[in-house]
């Protein structure tokens, strides 16, 4: 969670909205990605949809039945919609989005087996989010 | 929709799903597009997305709030979340899908004010659907 928090960083400082993920299967980091959607001018940029993109392309498949995707904030109804797809089973983020997660909007979005952890280092995940929007304000 | 159904024909002929899609802005079609996971090792490269993402680039914004998306089956969770990002106030698609259209799963996931029409050319997308998937078996 700590290099998804990196990738947050470096998404904050190219102002896009500070979100990392990393995918990691067996034990080997096989892509990591930040939010692209201003850079790119494209809302399906987000980190979650490029690290299992390039984790897809580093496997040479498109399931991910064996990897773990860390990811700094909870994924909304479309990564939730792209997790699924990918049938990967373990899932960690960082911080809750009260709003847009997809807790509230697609409970079921994700494999009915796939084990989510929430709150890991959620402060730190948090925090950079509510640093980033008082900035925008 | 014919036009969203020859590209379905197209990923038919690709040995793809057979699901197209078509954006329009005023009158004008900004971008089409057709599944394509199996061709990209990609889970997420779905007819709507690749439209989205096109679309976006020919305009050169990220919202397409004067669009119509046009796809040939029911979006799915991620699709639908795409859609709601991208602010896509009308969507018109021809064959449900029962087992992971977004009706289901993810009801709330387009902009509340979207206004969603399905049944049109039906039984033509939903033909190619059965079609591909009896060649499978």
């Amino acid at each position: 969670m700590q290099m998804a928090l990196d990738e947050a960083q470096q998404a904050y400082e190219a102002g896009e909205i500070p979100i990392g993920a990393v995918i990691v299967c067996k034990d080997r980091v096989i892509s990591r990605a930040h939010n692209l959607t201003e850079t790119l001018c494209d809302v399906t940029a987000h980190a979650e949809m490029q690290a299992i993109t390039a984790a897809a392309n580093t496997l040479g498949g498109k399931y991910l039945t064996e990897c773990t995707l860390y990811v700094t904030v909870e994924p909304c109804t479309m990564c939730a919609g792209a997790i699924g797809w990918a049938q990967i089973p373990r899932i960690v983020y960082g911080a809750l989005d009260e709003k847009r997660g997809y807790h509230e909007y697609a409970p079921k979005a994700m494999h009915p087996k796939a084990e989510v952890t929430g709150g890991v280092l959620e402060e730190e995940c948090r925090s950079l989010m509510q640093s980033f929007f008082r900035s925008k304000r």
